[in-house]
């Protein structure tokens, strides 16, 4: 049996596992730079960045969801954004994925959230149907677009950005 | 001269002018329910959703960036996120969006923050060509997923969906 239930301070190493696995999937492990405290921390800290719902069977953690406010100025209201939805790949197909989506949905809709957003990678197509199938819409007109690291401080300070 | 300076609760009714006005240049009116009360109590309430910066000229705004944090579990740390910037039509090519966005993204240096991100419509050429020429990467692979409205409670309680 698989229980849904809020992460705890507990689950950090389990739920560092999860992500650097989903990282792994997304090959993106070059991306891949956190640490058990800075996630303790951001879920546990004095001033939280982030929620966590895990999915734990048999004392183990197979999957978890991580999520927080944004903001729209059209809708005038939060929203919630889901950071990371992750099951292990053993455990797909037996309904944890929709249930994570439906618990951080019902949060949505518990806390007045004008709209539940995330991102996916236009190649993992059975995610794409999997969300269209939860009655989710794939926006086609818009890029995610970041600025990070050399290019941050660049921005920032208003030197020559190297491609500019 | 147009000065850059924090928002104060009493911008709210001339921001929400700007946040109509880029609704309409977005082809978004039929979304934007945005009220005054609702963007005083999302930037100046108990519990603030986001933070702005306005761009004043002879006494009058226009324009405004409005940002957030969120959270990468990958990079471990905050992000800032950038869900407007705005700057009047007659306004632009003075300088004042890129003012705006090195305002951001030395507050995102400041807090030691991964990544600065943002969307932008790919239709937008102008505002592509003016991110990537600040040294923002446009990424090419992700998707936007939104559930809002109806089938947001849907997905909440269960019931099929509308498109299930």
């Amino acid at each position: 049996m698989t229980t849904i239930r809020e992460a705890t301070s507990a689950d950090v190493g389990a739920m560092l596992s999860l992500m650097r696995e989903l990282a792994e999937f997304e090959s993106l492990t070059h991306l891949f730079v956190a640490t058990e405290d800075g996630l303790r921390d951001a879920l546990f800290g004095a001033r939280p960045a982030a929620e966590a719902l895990v999915a734990e069977k048999a004392g183990k953690l197979v999957g978890y969801a991580l999520f927080f406010h944004n903001y729209s100025t059209f809708v005038g209201r939060r929203g919630l954004y889901l950071e990371d939805l992750y099951v292990q790949p053993d455990q797909r197909g037996t309904g944890l994925g929709t249930a994570l989506l439906r618990r951080v949905a019902a949060l949505a809709v518990e806390r007045q959230c004008g709209r539940f957003e995330w991102t996916v990678l236009d190649w993992n197509q059975r995610a794409i149907d999997f969300y269209e199938k939860m009655g989710a819409s794939i926006m086609p007109d818009w890029r995610v677009v970041r600025v990070a690291d050399d290019a941050l401080e660049q921005l920032a300070t208003g030197a020559k950005a190297s491609n500019g």
